[in-house]
């Protein structure tokens, strides 16, 4: 017979086993954030909870939502091994995926991570998750310190994540390489959707990051987008004069409209007896297929059906985060900017073509500034009270004027918002 | 060098590590209820799983369904600091918000709770949560011993809950006033939707509860809610002798008809050598806008386009639950009414108008009382099995007389139903 | 006063309360599987992830698309008392169930399982999840060797769960009789969706495994489906000769077309110096009421409202999945064939009807056989890449010719699909 064990003989049998049972317990992290907020708008702003303005008490005016701008749930999976799992469902009160019904649960990410088993030197990934182009991209919607990405970035990249597979480079922590960082793939080019056709667009993203000293940190960032959106009739529009030609070669037909995008990033940051000082930017060039009234990229289950207007566009944001000393307190200033058209400007926009037969350009033409300015209060690691104004101005034309004041593009539109928000995250 | 651990040391260290560990883990809660059940209605009767009643072999008569009537995952993150959140998955065959697919799953409930550092006096919630309203409607569906909410209650509040604000306000366990809770705040009032006016309803709700002796309990509570619907249409409709009289001044549309509710609840309980005596019970009158074929609360993603009509109602519920003895079972009886339409009774619903020009009132005048009657088998802590059959009594009147069987309220609808559903909470 | 713990003693009742907790923790399992794809087919294929093939640079010809094929969590509530709960969920970029938008989370089982509590002989099982017929229904999708379930599975009992309670008894594992068991119910016929008509569907299998020494393993199963389908028309056609006749008889309108199923499955497994080698098969025939053009079952939330046409048919499937010796390889070769109408064949179908007035057969009549050819690498116990290339072949018939390729199946049609798929679980 055995020798019975001792009292912490039984003791630390019991605690090898709860140190197994942990360990797998700990492999699935659930993670996730809720954002409920109160939000302000001019009359002809677009607010990001609620319907939209109507008519109240006889009067379109400035109105007021409140709703949950982002429920997250994320499941990630990494017991260790090679490969790590992620899922993350969004759980709002109104859909954000076009065509969905209100408080619907929807996939945000899922993808599968596998690393090479020598020295993670090589990573793959596949799946829906970030598109690797700049920072402003993947950085985490729990941390933004504006209430939203800049409108170039929402424009470009509706819903962040894209259908797709990337290889990640980066040299092992030890390597004098290890500051630099690669990310590149091929995706379906069509948001949080299912793909629509065999086109697959290229995304890169190639980063430095380093630090100085112990209080100061700074990253730099190249980016390249090459894709190409589906011509969903021959009637394909390019810029001349100040105005779009049409070529209507019936070939154009279910070929691909060049999207090329171009992008710098870079990000800054350091301590100081003022508290910590965080700058970041982002500047966005290139070409992008769109329709007469829209220059958004594809956000939908099928291919595009109406005319290609193809525009050169350009764009970039700023933004400054000083914490102030050591109090939980932070300023925030953002500035952004969107041009979706560059060859026309101001009272071009809209005109009368110079070029014969020539269609005039129009409101999705015009420029967006954004000047934002808040604060932030850290009430302790999981939750933070934002607060956010933005004076949104939009380029003017004398050839967009109207004497219905949300149609008149010879005035800066009614679009500011001020937006109250909780952050908490776990 | 340093002197190694004992044994005994070494266990006391990864102790230290489990504990760590074992608090964050413990710091998600997720809980959950699944409800399957078989249900049994006569004709016309309005089941809570499955599809409406067709005809079958040339005949549409009573008839049976089986489905999963509530299907929940709740995440719950309290970590012992100040704020918790909690998100709550909808998760059934038949989706219960109006216009959404089967099978999908929806948010129930998705917030933000932030105590006051000091003593928990004073909290505020954020998000989507239940009304403050009385006392049915937050208490959990999952320990419910009637298979549904009373009928006052799903008219008045679908969904149970609402996008929106509260503060929660009770004096620390040790002071006197412990006993006395107010929670209040304003809403959407569009239940799990998203909000689609500036205007917030308010919901308020004080109670108080104690202890008598070690055996018996009671809770005592008044609610009020002072919210507005908006005017789709000029043409707004008030009662006035027994028909609804039309008021179209242009200036009604886009404005706010007043909704207002009333509350008083009761509860009480105490044990016996019988066994638990539980006793609860609630009044609510005031007034509701609605349509003409409906009394429902707002429950939809965009402003209501029907022409209003201002109703006086009131309803109630009383419930007995009695245990039997120490045995795993109890017997359940709840009577409830609902009146949409108080100024008018019988005969007179329905009758040509007395003031001239007026609309006739119709069916959905009718107060409905429903009688049920049933039993529960506590078979563990997790496990219920509940049966429980519902005599559905309607208002008549000679006024709404049909020779079709299913539309002739001059006679009791056959809207009887019975219940054989498993509740198993985890 | 109490005297104070030693030190060991003092470990000792930490590491109790760690035990209570783990054992709590360790009673909600989550689990899941994500498996993105990249699928080419030819040009007339049916790919599972993305959209269809579409016309490209003035060509529809072979196609590729990327897309997560399943995305699954699933939560299993198991505190080793006599009732489990589980929910799981559907997370993928495309939602399969027919008229649900893109990336919304589905439910895609939910269910209750209640043990006897003396000796776990008999279960109950109630709420939406696999049918109890044959073996590939509730084969893992984690685990499947083929990229897809037979296309007679696919076809007969679409979403692989329907909604009902079923009963499955197997003896003790003391006891001679534990290799015999079986599970049987009734169930709504209906898939993911809601019950729509009072008549249910019973499903029952039997089934016999067990091991011959210590290398190999045996199972035997027999499995009756006998339901109805409900007939939205008074037109029932039934095949005559190479035709279907029409009974247009008044009461054949909400009456139920017989739907029966039997079913034969073996397994047999075992292991040699040339590694594991796995066969399964499983024969179908039986009766299959359907439409003119598919044979698909029920998977709505309405009931059907075409003309009912009853065909017999059957199906089988072989595959053998042999892995190489030690190594993480393994082959896999499957066959599958569904003859959905057994009456006619070849040139049969298409031709003009020899019975007077009768309807002709068309190409929902043809038989499909699919030879399928794959490998697997287990990368890991949670990680494995497969590769998989299937040729199906359609019956040809001369009568079914057409000028247009995709419409013309007196040839092959082009419908090859080849998969890659990287499987992860955990």
């Amino acid at each position: 017979q055995e020798e019975e064990a001792t009292p912490l003989e039984q003791v630390q049998q019991k605690v090898e086993v709860h140190d197994g049972a942990i360990s797998k317990l700990n492999a699935l992290k659930i993670s996730g954030y809720v954002q409920p907020q109160w939000q302000w708008g001019q009359q002809d702003a677009g607010l990001k909870v609620g319907g939209g303005n109507v008519t109240e008490n006889d009067n379109k005016s400035a109105f007021n939502r409140f709703g949950i701008r982002r429920g997250r749930i994320k499941f990630t999976y990494d017991d260790g091994g090679i490969a790590t799992g992620v899922f993350q469902l969004n759980i709002v009160d109104k859909s954000n995926a076009s065509g969905v019904s209100q408080a619907v649960v929807q996939l945000k990410e899922a993808y599968l991570n596998v690393k090479d088993p020598w020295n993670g030197t090589l990573q793959l990934q596949a799946g829906m998750f970030d598109r690797p182009f700049g920072n402003e991209i993947s950085y985490s919607s729990s941390l933004l310190e504006s209430p939203e990405r800049s409108r170039i970035i929402q424009t470009l990249f509706p819903e962040e994540v894209d259908l797709g597979g990337k290889l990640i480079l980066q040299a092992a922590k030890t390597s004098p390489w290890n500051f630099l960082k690669f990310e590149g793939g091929w995706f379906a080019g069509n948001a949080i959707n299912p793909e629509t056709n065999n086109r697959k667009d290229f995304i890169g993203h190639l980063t430095a990051t380093n630090v100085i000293g112990s209080t100061a940190k700074w990253g730099l960032g190249a980016s390249y987008y090459n894709g190409g959106v589906y011509q969903g009739t021959a009637n394909v529009y390019t810029m001349a004069g100040n105005g779009f030609v049409l070529n209507s070669d019936p070939n154009n037909l279910s070929k691909y409209a060049k999207r090329e995008y171009f992008g710098l990033d870079g990000q800054f940051s350091f301590e100081s007896p003022m508290g910590m000082t965080q700058l970041r930017t982002e500047y966005i060039w290139g070409t992008q297929p769109g329709s007469n009234s829209s220059t958004g990229s594809p956000n939908a289950a099928a291919n595009p059906t109406t005319d290609t207007y193809i525009r050169k566009m350009n764009g970039w944001y700023g933004i400054l985060v000083q914490d102030l000393g050591q109090s939980p307190f932070s300023l925030v200033l953002k500035y952004d900017s969107y041009d979706p058209n560059t060859k026309v400007k101001g009272d071009e926009i809209g005109a009368t073509a110079t070029v014969a037969g020539a269609v005039k350009t129009n409101k999705a033409d015009l420029r967006y500034n954004t000047l934002g300015i808040g604060g932030l209060w850290r009430i302790n690691p999981a939750l933070r009270l934002q607060v956010f104004y933005e004076n949104v101005k939009n380029e003017k034309s004398a050839n967009l004027a109207s004497t219905t004041r949300s149609s008149d593009f010879s005035r800066d539109q009614l679009d500011d918002t001020f937006t109250v928000r909780l952050q908490f995250k776990f």
